[in-house]
């Protein structure tokens, strides 16, 4: 058996019927903060111009607010930065991932023993 | 705001690069269970019967060997159950799910609470 590259759990957070937050929107959001912009978040995580930008929009909606702003002029569009919001949601994604794999790690050790080897 | 009807997280279980369990895999588990059979199942959790067997043919492969066994005879292909294995594994996800909920209770509201209202 090789080692995984994928991560141990995805774990999507439901805001109510229609909003949640998952990993791919909480790397997304750390990206935009650590390149400094939507279009090379994008790049980074290997996803569309367009995408980034659909999931940026959809943060937006479902924190009722901005969570990221775009910056006017130069090339590029001018970047992109988390709000105060962004930061507070995406340092509490983090929070949650970190307290859940602290939570599950004996469980899912034992369920991964129920595995025969192949 | 309406209250959501969703669970409040999904938490899909990466067993390595292909193989994983969720909710849906674990539902499915928990009517074949109560149900006594894989149409039983699938008609509970309104899912095609083809859709169900791709799940129970999935997890008696992720998991290396029988999760299901199908018993022969009788109308409607004489039912199913879950092999002892069967049964941990559902015990086991139920459990993990449990302790994530608990887990990330408080944040989670501290999450909701990031939002605006609408």
């Amino acid at each position: 058996m090789t080692a995984s590259s994928r991560p141990a759990f995805h774990l999507r957070l439901n805001l109510d019927d229609e909003a949640a937050i998952g990993p791919g929107k909480a790397d997304l959001l750390q990206a935009i903060a650590e390149t400094g912009s939507i279009s090379g978040a994008g790049r980074r995580l290997r996803m569309s111009y367009r995408r980034a930008w659909q999931l940026v929009e959809a943060l937006n909606l479902d924190f009722g607010g901005d969570v990221v702003e775009t910056l006017a002029g130069g090339k590029g569009g001018g970047g992109a930065r988390l709000t105060d919001r962004g930061n507070r949601i995406l340092a509490c994604y983090r929070r949650i991932q970190l307290s859940c794999a602290k939570a599950i790690a004996s469980d899912l050790t034992a369920l991964k023993k129920l595995r025969t080897k192949r």
